[in-house]
Order: C-alpha cells, then sequence, then structure tokens
C-alpha cells in the first residue's frame, strides 16, 4: 500500500425528507445564491421545497449551469455575486451545477488573471473561495463528497478539472426520493459514470491493498445487483438509495487511499464530449472496454480478480479472465441500455481519433497509471471504439 | 437504508515515515501537552520521532494513561493543563490513550461538575474541548478517526463511553511501522477488537444496505486473511498496513451509515474488563460467541451471509449457516491463539454472570440492536461463556 493523506470535511445528510433541514446548515445572516441548471428541479419539486426551506432567507437565484457546465456561463454568476455581495453559494441539482459552483466559488475569489487559464490549464493552486454546499439530485459524480471539478471551455472546446481543499462542500443533502422522476438515460448514465469511476481507482496494478480492492469491488457488485431493480421500479425508495450511495463512496476516495490511479477512461472521455457533445456516461461507456483491452496485460490481475469476485467467472488464467471481465462489463452496460460504440452515437472513429490524437500531442500527455498511454496509444483506443 | 448524517473532519496521514510531517499540522505557537500511556513508546522509538519532529515547540508531557484509561489518571492531566494553560494536545500511542486524551481535552473545558458524573454516566452534552490530535500506535480501537471515547473510573468500577464532535482527532498519524515491535498479544487484541467493531456494526437485521455490507465483510475478510500473516511475519510493511488500515475503518463509521447497530458484545465486554481486568479484546472474544447463539434467531440473516460470503459455507439454510458462521468465527480468534472462555482467564461464569445482571437491573439496560438484551438475558449469555 501506498502513504496516503486524507481529508474529507463535508457533513452528508442522507435520507427521506433531509431537504427540510437546510436551515440547520446555513448561517441565516448569511447572503445566499441558490445556483440550479436547466430548470428540471422546478418540475421534480426540489425547488420549491428548497425555497420553502430558506424562508426568510436573503436568497437570490442563478439558474442556466449547463451540462458538462461552461466556463462562459459560469463567469456570469462570478459577476452577480461580486456585484451583489453573495456570502454562500448553494448548488440545487446535479453533478453539472455542483461543478459549476465549485468553479464559480474559486473563480469568485480569484484575483489573478483569467480564471480558466489559471486554474484549469496552468494547474495554478486555488487559495481561497467561497463555502458552498449543495443539495445534489444526480447519483452520478460523487462531486457531492469530494473536491474536484469539471469545467468545459466553449472558446476552446476544452474540458478540464481542478481539485482544491477550499471547494469541499460545507454539507451535502441527498434525498435519494427526488430520483424517482429521473429520465432513465440520465438514471443509466449515472450508473456507468459510478462504475467507471470506480474501475479508474480499482482497475489499475496490484498494491497489496485487498481492503480497498474488496470495497470497490462492493460498489461494482451494488450497482450490477441494483441497475435491473431501478430499470423495474424506479420508484423504489432502497433501490435508489443504494444507487445514490454507490456514487457517492465511488468518487469520495474512500477507495482509493494508498492505491495507484488510472483516470485515462475520463480524460479521453472528456476528449470525445468536448469535441461531440455527447453525455459523459456515453462517453465513459464507449472507451472504457477498448482501453482496458488496450491495457489488459498489465491490468491482467485486477481484471481477473474483477472476473472472479464479481462476475463469478472460473478461469483459472489471468489473462483469460481479464478478458472476459472486459466483455462482462461491455455487456453490463449494454444490458441496461447504454450503447457502447461510436458508430451508436454516428461520430466517425477515424475523426474522433485523429482530433484526440492531435489534441494530446499538443499537450504531450501521457496517462494512465503508468503513464503508458500518450497521443498514439490513444489514438489507437479510440480507432477501435 | 435508513437515513444518516454523517462528518468526520479528521485528517489521516498514513505511511512510512508519516511521524516527521507533525510541524506541518501544529501551530508553532501552540503550548503543546504530549500525552501517553506506560512508556512502550519510549521502547520502540516513537517518542523519540515525535520529540525530534517538535523540536522548537513548547512540548509539555504527561505519561501514565492506562490501558482502559483511568478518569483519575485523566484528572491529573486535566490539573496540569489549566496550571500551563496548554492549548492543544498529542496523543501518542494505542486507542487508551487517545481515549484518555479525548476525555482529558473535554473535561479541560468543561464548566459543570464532575466530568466523569456528568458527561459518562449522566450523558450532558459535551459543548466545547482542547483541539487535539494524534500519533496512534496500535491498531484496535478506531479512536483515531471517530469522535467516542471509553473511559474507566476506579472508584466505582465503571467503565462508560461518550461520544462529541468536538473530540474527533484534527489529525491522526497512522505509521505502521511502528506495530513491528507489538507484543503478540496486541497484535491478536487488535485484530479481535476490529473485528468485533465490524460485527456490531453489521451483525444485526437486514435493512436493505448491500453497500454497507460488502464493505464490512471485507474488512472481516481482510482480518481472516492478513491475520496468520502478521503472526508469521511481524514486520511485513503491508501486512501491517492492512491490518491497520483495517482497524481505523472498522469504527470509523463508513461501514455503519444508515444501518442498524448493535454494540451489545461491548457493553457487556466492558463489564467484564471493569469487574476483572481483563483485555478489551479478550473480554469481546469471550462475549462475542455466546452473545450471538443467543441472538441467532434475530440476526439469521446476516451470519448466513457472513457464513457464505466471508467463510465461503456452502449452505442454504439461514438458520444453520447462521450456526456454521459463529462457529467459524471462533474458530478464527483460538487459531490466532485468542483464548474464548471464561475459564481460560480463572472466572467464574456463574459469578460474573450474575454481578452483571445486578448492575445491568440498576441501569435498567436494554442492549442490542432491538433492546433486546435485558439484565437477565445478559446473564445467560455470560453465563454460558
Amino acid at each position: 500500500m501506498y502513504n496516503f493523506n486524507f481529508c474529507c470535511p463535508t457533513r452528508v445528510i442522507f435520507g427521506k425528507g433531509t431537504i427540510a433541514e437546510l436551515p440547520k446548515y446555513i448561517d441565516r445572516n448569511k447572503k445566499v445564491l441558490m445556483i440550479y441548471g436547466g430548470g428540471s428541479i422546478k418540475r421534480n419539486g426540489v425547488y420549491d421545497q428548497v425555497k420553502r426551506a430558506l424562508e426568510g432567507y436573503n436568497l437570490l437565484e442563478f439558474g442556466g449551469i449547463e451540462p458538462n457546465p461552461k466556463y462562459e456561463t459560469c463567469m456570469r454568476a462570478v459577476e452577480m455575486i461580486k456585484r451583489e455581495g453573495v456570502e454562500f453559494l448553494l448548488a440545487v441539482g446535479g453533478g453539472s451545477t455542483l461543478d459549476g459552483t465549485k468553479f464559480i466559488a474559486a473563480a469568485s475569489k480569484y484575483e489573478g488573471g483569467d480564471p480558466y487559464e489559471d486554474i484549469m490549464v496552468k494547474g495554478i493552486e486555488v487559495r481561497d473561495a467561497l463555502p458552498l454546499a449543495d443539495v445534489i439530485t444526480l447519483p452520478a459524480t460523487g462531486s457531492e463528497m469530494n473536491s474536484g471539478a469539471v469545467v468545459s471551455r466553449l472558446a476552446t472546446e476544452e474540458k478540464l478539472a481542478f481539485h482544491s481543499d477550499y471547494v469541499f462542500p460545507q454539507f451535502s443533502i441527498i434525498d435519494p426520493e427526488v430520483t424517482y422522476s429521473l429520465p432513465i438515460r440520465q438514471t443509466i448514465n449515472g450508473i456507468v459514470d459510478t462504475f467507471v469511476h470506480v474501475m479508474e481507482q480499482y482497475c489499475t496494478f496490484d498494491v497489496n491493498s485487498p481492503l480497498q480492492d474488496s470495497w470497490a469491488l462492493g460498489i461494482l457488485k451494488t450497482l450490477i445487483e441494483e441497475a435491473p431493480k431501478v430499470l423495474a421500479n424506479p420508484t423504489d425508495y432502497d433501490t435508489r438509495a443504494n444507487i445514490f450511495w454507490c456514487a457517492t463512496c465511488g468518487l469520495n476516495n474512500w477507495i482509493s487511499q494508498g492505491v495507484p490511479q488510472d483516470w485515462a477512461t475520463h480524460l479521453i472521455g472528456h476528449e470525445l464530449t468536448a469535441f461531440y457533445g455527447i453525455d459523459h456516461g456515453q462517453s465513459l461507456a464507449i472507451i472504457e472496454p477498448r482501453l482496458l483491452k488496450n491495457q489488459k496485460v498489465s491490468k491482467a490481475k485486477k481484471l481477473a480478480k474483477l472476473a472472479r469476485e464479481v462476475f463469478g467467472i472460473e478461469e483459472s488464467v489471468d489473462l483469460k479472465a481479464a478478458d472476459k471481465a472486459i466483455e462482462a462489463v461491455e455487456a453490463f452496460y449494454n444490458s441496461i441500455g447504454m450503447k457502447t460504440k461510436l458508430s451508436d452515437y454516428e461520430i466517425d472513429a477515424n475523426e474522433a481519433a485523429e482530433k484526440i490524437r492531435e489534441r494530446f500531442k499538443q499537450r504531450d500527455v501521457h496517462l494512465g497509471e503508468k503513464g503508458a498511454i500518450d497521443a498514439d496509444v490513444a489514438y489507437d483506443i479510440v480507432k477501435a471504439c
């Protein structure tokens, strides 16, 4: 096991009816900005629940954060915050709204040049941010219990991430009931996103970390068991609760302490989203099987363990078990209605591979737990998608 | 799954050589009191490592916290703190030293009457405490990442617990190398303590929480795999690291969110320690198998899952699988040299059962996840030990 340093100060308030508890956690004397997305929270009743809970607060609103939140939109919120003297940010929505809010929190206090260029592209360390919290409505990104955010810049077709302890949510309210009305596509996207988050942290090389492995595999197993249940009965509370807790634990870093991490599927997938606008979950489901195939030898031990412990595959040769694990993962995605080929989305694999190779060459990237995926390897992976 | 509310603000700094990082986390302008136990840290080099790391600090020392820390000793530390104007507490040692330090931190700021009577017996809420942190040297209690503490009062033969968000360690340094020199008895006690912590959180009744279950079982499985390795090779780093991380995760509440909890084995075991002075781990190993037998019907589903998923027992009838799980747990304890009968410790079961019944009658206790264990049931359990 590697050395590690871990702290997650976020309070999680999980369960039925928890939105009503908001006033326990936000100072009544602060000027609060509620940040949300395209308005789904108005249709599913969450907006009304939040407004009711925060009656009497000095509450402003900023709507319109997009899926794959845009830098350009975030900066309009920053202007409003500075103009109005906002002191506390409450994201209400999915991971995109929360990620956008994290960037807004940091950008509002950033005193250098262009915040996207500095924080996202150059990686300049964030040294302050407005306090923030969230009512998270989509089980997917795990952003509700971590300090990372992904934001896109329209102008340059870029989708990049930043991390800072300053943008941990002070608290996250998770009421699984609010996911009853999720469109099926978002439910599936969330399950695949969670699955791939776990794989990025688990499926690398062995460093003798049996506890972390068992926890990662426990999330995968639970997702595989719960996914068909939620499709059959979208308003079953326990199923929705189990899936949401998997999503949160899939990226709160409890499973990744002391182990190597991959994240190449995400970083290639981000490019697909940046170039073609496909959903984040879809981009992962397309890339991951081909990436695992490409890196099979290096990941054989973990893939074989996945085959045996999660999929119950009895195959004693690691490389053969690895093949079967990759097939089983793709079959799982397909079984819940997630398409896994670029052609399913009318994207030309050759063109996508070329574009991504070019961009990765410019950035001189070396992705994956061993840095083995450079622009040319990424080209091979995407071409095979 | 039940609703839950979770926050653990403790930073964990885990791995080789991490004691040297102490100055990163303690303000150089604070007056620090280093609290330790019977001096084992002087023999194993930890004391020297801490002193070296904190060179230049205004550092006082208080040694002599006992295993099963005593209220009377803790209050001598409180006197010293008040006299010297100490501002930060650093516990260096095992869970007893840390638990004592948590009580000292709360008692130093307590302005009511007798702190033990008020906080431990009457359960009056703690509203302030000195900031504290630890260098934890024993994988066992999990105290390094939670807000609970158990302290005994000699005068009344009592061993009681309290919880408060104010006594979360600010940080915990865990260097598994410092456990190489642990006496075998403490290594075994720690493994059993961790095992029982997990069982207290897992082995109740089913509330449809597959993720929590899989994580709990993952800790148990890891302990069963690592225990013989550490006995065979006490200086294998990975084995020591895996066991320590199991111990921390066994009681940092990551596995217990949204599920019922038991704790009856601990509460009965505490009485054995209070009356007879046997080790905490020993008390648990004695009580648990008999308690599980007694509560078998109510716990059958979880015991059967334990049998199948951890011990690989193929038995389709839950009650029969439950019996086999209980036998397998006791066999595991015995296999690593932990004795599990009162007679092994020259304690008369009848006398112990009588004493505990009398005390539980006075307190009118109803223990366990269903409150089903009253004084008479506890009597039956202890008598069978």
